[in-house]
């Protein structure tokens, strides 16, 4: 799993449905890796059954870990999300702790990857669930993302605007605190247009919901995202 | 700051009185190194006078930052405390965020050392302060230190008893969890026997309140630690 590549995935939810031709569109479409994953009704059963789907395609696949019931074997590599800016410490480092409790030597450290949510949008679920603090503005933004790179070493930083369109000066901001993390954005990326002002300033563009709900506009996004540079030199 | 080569070090409180002869004792005792810090009555003012009477000696003097307002120049280095299993959201990573706001690039990442503290003594300040959960048994203390070395990738992971002497059993366990981080221990160090049980478990034993309360018991534990072999083999 080498998310450094990756300008551009789709993240599919294994608890809605999806076509076969839906998902071989997707699969095909160019984009750089699908992660699966989401907030709620992800359980192991779903999860199983859609990597088998896309394994009929060659693009990469890798599970993003949202309850340790649903981690599932043969994925080619893991996300880890911690919630940076969650309130709730039962939502911090808790259940990763509990994760490495249960699970331990079974643990291949080398197929995870940590990445450090920003969660920005208060009406999302998991801002809701991790009672996150998203009123940040764009300096206190910058700090997290700086705290995750330097004080925690985490190789990627998400700024999670789940179901609505993010703030771009403030995702420019972050991505210019940022020096070795690599920037994932997701949120609202539905359509060309939105997409080539996040990849400007986002190294990584994530692409969910619209999968589910305008799949023309979604997969437009794929050349849109790659074929813009990331300058996030102030405007 | 090399941190991977203490074995022993002095932990000095700025709010706690300390004469002139047993600072000197303190300083060319043969520890590793000095440990400006405190949870409580640290200033400015009182961290600048003790660095400055430190600085009559060889022995390389660092500060463990408990409060913003407190940041001297002039250590050899910065020892970050973070608390992993503090309850309390405002103290495990909003501390971190706020104050790399302020400083921002004034920060000299290369000079800090961040430490992954898992607070074990119910009754110390800095239990009450963060509101930690230290209820945890060997097990859950070493998932805790394997998420500190794993997952944020942290150079020290530090059991802190401060107030007491730890579980000789639980700090084996962890030590045995840990491949790459240093493990600090520190509470109840305040003779040569106490100190050569910790130091057979701990890669680096912190001693503190004993230099104020046994000084003489203080001083003894260094030579004590530094011929003492680090076997966390199960016994």
């Amino acid at each position: 799993m080498d998310v450094g590549a990756w300008r551009h995935v789709f993240k599919l939810d294994p608890n809605k449905p999806l076509s076969d031709a839906a998902l071989e569109a997707v699969c095909e479409s160019g984009t750089d890796a699908i992660v699966i994953g989401g907030t709620d009704g992800v359980t192991f059963d779903n999860t199983v059954e859609l990597l088998a789907r896309v394994r009929r395609y060659a693009v990469p696949c890798v599970q993003e870990i949202s309850s340790l019931e649903a981690v599932a074997p043969g994925f080619d590599g893991y996300l880890v999300p911690l919630v940076l800016n969650a309130r709730d410490p039962d939502w911090l480092l808790r259940p990763h702790v509990e994760a490495i409790r249960r699970l331990g030597r079974l643990i291949r450290w080398d197929e995870l990857v940590v990445e450090g949510y920003i969660v920005l949008n208060p009406e999302a679920k998991v801002a809701r669930l991790t009672q996150s603090d998203t009123a940040l503005d764009a300096e206190m933004a910058a700090a997290y993302a700086t705290l995750a790179e330097r004080l925690l070493s985490l190789p990627v930083v998400y700024l999670e605007y789940s179901g609505t369109r993010g703030d771009v000066a403030l995702v420019r901001r972050v991505r210019r605190a940022l020096e070795r993390a690599r920037l994932f954005y997701g949120g609202g990326v539905d359509d060309p247009e939105v997409a080539r002002e996040m990849a400007r300033v986002a190294d990584t563009v994530v692409v969910g919901n619209a999968v589910y709900t305008n799949l023309r506009g979604a997969l437009a996004t794929v050349a849109a995202v790659k074929e813009t540079p990331v300058n996030a030199a102030d405007a």
